[in-house]
């Protein structure tokens, strides 16, 4: 399953070079991410009362910033899971404006659980066998 | 060279989980390189007056969140140049509280001009030697 | 004049209380404020360009949150010109859900032009005429 | 009671006019104003254990931008509660730079509740009798 966000880049997403902040990017991807979530059926209410999660945390994220950004310019991001391991999974967002790849990156993500011993502390579970598949279903 | 970085987490930085949004890792980290080339002396209008650069952006950025933060968590962040290429170089950060590494990261860099031709981009250029000898020099 | 933008709330936009941290909002202000230069024919080229502006800052930005908004809820902001000073005006922000109004805001904005004097300094000058006719046309 | 916050601009909260872009003041004034909670004895975990509130939220905010902040600028904020009403407190915000002030701001702030009918949604209460005597106690 691919999902796809439109986004246009703000004014106040740009710097004194006139180009995006980069850690606007990851902003995108993490929009994106829910997007993907979303149409998988799996929204914010339905992780923290079907799943009993907090969410699917980042443990890592990498970006590649290919071409440059500037406010006004259209951009959609493709957003899909590249590969499953027993507590992880790739979340790979590509940014293309016109068609051109500007950006791609990938979000490592859990899923998590709050601890119960009153710390706030979270912890990662193995990934519940609904998530990836509501996740892998066909578009 | 190493510069170091306080920051106070705020409450606007973190989300619904109660923890920060990740997204403020890569703010944190482009602080902190500023930091460090304020250190050596490169301040933005130094790029800009001595070496006709519009600073030195972001083609690659990669970080790993080992321990989740909390608003009103002091953190230290660490930014030095880990390695240099021809035209890249890479810059680490450190996140820790209360000397506990929480995250790390690599931001890759480039020295940029404003490309000529009115169009806007810009280009790369070999890192210039006083650039790389400023960043590089001891504390 | 009146344009119209479609928000929708991201995950990162909510605080540990699950809503809308308060400076988003002056974010989608100012985002549904190009929206309506667009729409008037006023891009950020044209503004630089046409006129010699380096855009129209806020001076006075006031805002009236009424209810809390929180993630995956969609929001359509309406913005408009709501009276005009020989140097500023006032743009008006209103924000609804499903109809109701969820917040309402104002900016004051000037025509801002750069010193020439090499300080960086910026100055308001009086409202271009084409400016305001623009902003003024029937939708 | 008065509250300090030196806060260094960053260069991602600048936009291609080379100024702050204006959300960002109010992002400082709500990092300002936990400050002053914080030096009042009322940190996060305070308002939500001893006194069963999700925090102070924000009703009105307004500010005046008087000069333009620019990147490695530093600046001192200023802030303190201005006037008491049953449900509500204005929390005044001057921002100053070597001594000027540059912006002042007011933030319309109550203290609320969770309703406890599953909705989600929040009240505000009669400003506990603790928290103003703990906001208007001396420095």
């Amino acid at each position: 399953m691919k999902s796809k966000l439109i986004v246009s880049v703000e004014f106040g997403e740009t710097d004194p070079a006139a180009i995006v902040f980069y850690p606007n990017f990851f902003r995108w991807f993490d929009a994106s991410a829910w997007r993907l979530f979303a149409k998988a059926g799996l929204t914010f209410d339905v992780f923290r009362e079907e799943f009993g999660l907090i969410g699917a945390p980042i443990v890592d994220a990498q970006a590649t910033f290919i071409k440059p950004l500037r406010f006004e310019d259209k951009i959609e991001i493709t957003s899909y899971v590249g590969s499953w391991k027993r507590k992880t999974f790739d979340m790979v967002h590509e940014v293309r404006r016109d068609g051109e790849l500007c950006a791609k990156g990938v979000e490592v993500r859990v899923c998590a659980q709050r601890l119960e011993d009153g710390s706030g502390g979270i912890r990662a579970i193995p990934i519940p066998e609904e998530i990836r598949r509501q996740l892998s279903a066909a578009d």
